[in-house]
């Protein structure tokens, strides 16, 4: 089949073999793939992953044990749990100690012809929505993530640090439930977006910060963004942590401890909560493609994804 | 009147001005009066206060304009609020913008014979609870906090970093509520004082720490708590931090964000739960007392509080 294989360097291959399908697995055929900033890094040597990458995808699934799964277009949550570790036994599979993670950790991922995954994280669409929005559930369900852990009662106001893709599709999600939404970015074309959607946006630097804010979403990418929470937020707020700083950094969290404020970190997220929003078209981030690419020009579609003014970049399978 | 004085120096004051009783204030004569650990910093300079120092105390209620004060034996919680200011009108009293607090900032403590605090900060005592545990009401209630913002569930498991006055009482707090709780120390002293009351406990960077555990409350003190702490919590686990560190220090925040843990800065409690726990006798903090000095031998009894095995030491007044 045709892949994006990353083995050092990234390359696209026609003989890339297909993935094996195991007990309670799905075989998909994928549609539409989409790049993260996760993807970004992991050509940079994130995790150490070998394989082909891509997590973020649409798909028709064309092999399956379970009935009314066959035939379905899907999109598909990405983490695989054992089932049998202490932490898929307390709840917590997302966090298997064993995972695999679609595209990210022993599993290759979505910038193929086909994928499998197990029949359990597949995610079945309701035909309203377009394969092109569809391919945002998975960033979509991160951002309702962070609208859940920010835990925003009536009237109060969040701001969201960063206008990359996961700082907008935060916006939109948190306008969606009706919060009112300060985006902070450096990008006025993305600014833009969430301004058209009701947020007030300013330019990182510029005057009319505003604040305190009850809660403020930290999606910078930045290991200085979370310096930044700390000094909007109110006491007893919550700041929610989307960046991942692999490297230490100096930083003092005294007054995290003086205004007792907390800070959550977050991850993946509900898709189902996700797909709702789509299909009610609550959020539309189709907007946010800024170019779509076949596989076979990988590396352009990965240099493009890279660009400041990129957002969303995707796959599209014929 | 009779007061520890830290003008940049820690000097002993037979004439000291007895404070003055501001509209909605109590003159309360201090029976015993407790060093904590920011006491220690203040006279290191923290703060930059000026001042008698001292916040933790019991006392006597000798004039107030509220019915059925005057004559009560008493306890006060610290923060002093000006109940004006935006964070006030938010219901964020504690964290008023221009709160005086006792003994830290902009008011005259309990190191002396007379403070005066706004009635509405004083709780009267049950006649149960003898002076020299009710001087640890203010402490408990801050360990009465932690137990809150750790949010721990029927059958979770606690561990709590750091066997210093506010590490012990928190194990305190939580194994009279029933908690499983391993505490992690350098004491065996100290460590000696939770196990009897029922806790696991661990000498630091010995074998069988445990874990993961559900929450960590982080009570060491030091900056690198923290990381310990990110070590030993699950995934979706809650750290309570404690531990105000003032200076920058590298860190990183990663695995916080994959393993999607809570983080929650903690500082002052709820005194009535601090005191049911004393009235029913639930908690009993009297051990922890290493030392009993009066108010004439401060820098005696703040140099005893300073030893790595001391824990509380007070101040009697005759």
């Amino acid at each position: 089949m045709n892949a994006l294989l990353f083995d050092g360097g990234l390359r696209f291959r026609n003989d890339y073999p297909e993935p094996a399908c195991g007990k309670g697995e799905s075989l998909v055929a994928i549609s539409v793939a989409g790049i993260c900033a996760t993807d970004l890094e992991i050509v940079k040597g994130y995790m150490g992953f070998r394989g082909v990458p891509g997590h973020e995808f649409v798909g028709r699934v064309i092999q399956s044990g379970r009935p009314g799964l066959k035939g379905a277009r899907v999109v598909g949550e990405i983490n695989c749990s054992c089932g049998r570790c202490d932490l898929c036994r307390r709840g917590l599979q997302k966090h298997c100690r064993s995972r695999t993670v679609l595209g990210i950790q022993g599993r290759d991922g979505a910038f193929a012809d086909y994928l499998s995954l197990p029949d359990d994280n597949l995610h079945i669409l309701p035909g309203k929505i377009s394969d092109q929005a569809a391919v945002f559930a998975e960033p979509l369900a991160a951002a309702c993530q962070a609208c859940d852990d920010a835990g925003v009662r009536e009237g109060e106001e969040v701001a969201i640090l960063g206008d990359g893709r996961l700082g907008l599709l935060t916006a939109l999600a948190f306008l969606a439930h009706g919060t009112r939404v300060t985006l902070i970015g450096t990008h006025r074309q993305k600014l833009a977006i969430a301004g058209r959607a009701g947020a007030r946006t300013v330019v990182s630097g510029e005057a009319g910060r505003g604040g305190p804010y009850d809660a403020v979403i930290e999606a910078t990418g930045s290991p200085d963004g979370l310096a930044q929470a700390l000094a909007m937020v109110r006491p007893r707020g919550r700041i929610v942590m989307k960046t991942t700083v692999a490297c230490r950094h100096a930083l003092s969290l005294a007054s995290l401890v003086i205004d007792e404020v907390s800070l959550v970190g977050s991850r993946c997220g509900n898709f189902n909560a996700a797909i709702a929003l789509l299909e009610q078209g609550r959020v539309d981030p189709e907007p946010m493609i800024s170019a779509r690419y076949p596989l076979s020009e990988g590396e352009a579609a990965f240099s493009r994804a890279g660009d400041h003014d990129a957002l969303k970049v995707v796959f599209l399978n014929s």
